[in-house]
């Protein structure tokens, strides 16, 4: 992802974020981005790290895009993420976190817990992290950092 | 880490985590638990990454041992702990997510925020960590789910 987030958003999540996923496509699309949601389509039992490696490795391979994914407690979503090199998966609960996380890691993907917080603190994530720059620092630290986290 | 969380922990932060961690050390050890701090050791300013690889190195090494981490957000701390292969490391808020964090995700690693939640917040997180096995699942569907993290 470039400095600033763009206007493509890749979403995903498991059987508990379903009916979050939906809502959370609606709010996404009234701030002007384009979302396009990678599943799943229904609330059938699935597994959370194969849609958390689908988004991540989408995410990766279009540069000029971001992620958003969603399970219950979000933990599950951000560990798998995490393992696609070049994924920075964010788990966020409010909205400073959402702040720090593109300007100081230049994170890609925010995940979200769904059985964690409501809808509301959800999309004062979404909004922070949209319209968040990564800052470098000024002395290169916040880049620096980032360039040193696949293991 | 075995299904229940053993008592060797590993501790490490950056600068922004320095002071909690000697907290948690010493709260850690008040549960009965043996600690060990791999640093930093004062707040001179350090590259989160370069101590959240050392610690999910020496846990994901050490099968029956545990760890936590600390940083400002959170964020940097859990993406580049995650890299490592075998790392399954959690940020958790509230003791809720500290607790599904080991029960469906055997999560190794917990992860803590020094700006977002209070030292006090974090003792009822560590608590629910140290105390809760992982559950593989009734049909086994959360070990499955584990055993598909890697990417």
């Amino acid at each position: 992802m470039t400095a600033h987030p763009s206007k493509r958003v890749y979403i995903a999540s498991d059987h508990a974020g379903v009916q979050t996923k939906s809502e959370l496509c609606a709010f996404l699309e009234s701030l002007g981005l384009h979302v396009e949601d990678l599943g799943p389509h229904d609330t059938t039992s699935v597994d959370y790290p194969e849609f958390a490696h689908l988004l991540a490795r989408t995410v990766v391979d279009d540069a000029n895009a971001w992620g958003v994914l969603i399970c219950g407690s979000g933990i599950g979503m951000s560990i798998a993420a995490n393992k696609v090199p070049g994924a920075r998966a964010a788990l966020v609960h409010e909205a400073y976190t959402a702040q720090m996380a593109r300007e100081h890691n230049n994170a890609n993907i925010i995940v979200l817990g769904a059985r964690v917080i409501g809808p509301e603190i959800m999309k004062s994530c979404l909004r922070a992290f949209a319209q968040t720059p990564f800052d470098g620092g000024s002395d290169g630290r916040h880049a620096r950092r980032v360039a040193k986290l696949e293991a």
